[in-house]
């Protein structure tokens, strides 16, 4: 960030008076322009036992699988974040169940909700932004290709609660990848 | 917003190529500005059965009684925000347990989240944000002095789950308050 989105003028990094942390600032007319974390938002939709994931046609991770997820819009809810995200990458309807888990990623500024779900009618495709989408059983799931790290510890979870035949709620903090 | 942030070229609203929504593109460097939901994280703190408000000595709702909460930092995790939170406006630390509640507020593009807790050593005191901080049984709760609509429906939870013996986590959607 360098310059003002209000007036255009340009921006310092200072703590501004009564705040704790520094912050970008504008020289001009003030305005104190705010950096938060972004929800990204998804669904584990489930026909017939099997779970719908998504090959990523875009980076990052192009070519490796995940779950229906992406960025939460200003003015929708978490549970619509989740609807809209499943039909654009995988083109499919689906009834949305509860919240399962929350991943917060600090060091990318994310935190990652995924919500149950089950496919409507069993019909979904490829999205403009997936290369594939398909049904997997849990001994099909390509633990090896997963994209992200979230999803990686939201499925095992699904996967042990689906056993166990309760499922619960999940919280998990992940550390930026080890860096060899 | 009118200016990029990057170049300071203006910026216009259109919808960019291979998107679905218009959003704030700069005419000069061609970045793609998106707005996201802000989380505001902040936790039911409880010490001897009684829980921790703040009143507020701030816009919105200045005067009114709320949970300690504000927005989520950047390299945070929720859990840290609820944490810093109650620190900040009621100098009270605290031992982090549960997620509890997520309310979506749509139409302020927030989304809130209350964790519970417990207040280590029963101190506190009002920190700059806040006028007054103090300990209420759930027959002494302000309600028609509560600041947010979230906070009044996350105590309610809260509190019915105590009575019930057990805790459960809870999502609710906001709409706009009634015009009248």
């Amino acid at each position: 960030m360098n310059y003002c989105n209000q007036c255009g003028g340009t921006l310092e990094v200072r703590v501004p008076e009564g705040d704790s942390l520094p912050r970008h600032v504008c020289e001009r007319c003030g305005a104190i322009h705010y950096l938060n974390p972004k929800l990204v938002v998804g669904c584990i939709a489930e026909w017939e036992g099997r779970i719908l994931l998504c090959r990523r046609a875009i980076e990052p991770r192009h070519g490796l699988w995940t779950l229906p997820a992406g960025f939460m819009e200003n003015g929708e809810t978490t549970a619509q974040a989740a609807v809209r995200e499943t039909l654009e990458e995988a083109c499919a309807r689906i009834e949305i169940g509860e919240l399962f888990s929350l991943v917060n990623v600090p060091h990318i500024n994310q935190v990652h909700l995924f919500y149950r779900g089950r496919l409507i009618g069993g019909s979904f495709a490829p999205g403009i932004e997936s290369l594939e989408t398909a049904l997997f059983d849990e001994n099909e799931i390509p633990w090896d290709e997963l994209a992200f790290r979230s999803v990686t510890l939201c499925l095992k979870a699904y996967f042990a609660d689906r056993r166990r035949g309760r499922f619960v709620f999940h919280e998990d903090d992940l550390l930026p990848p080890a860096a060899y």
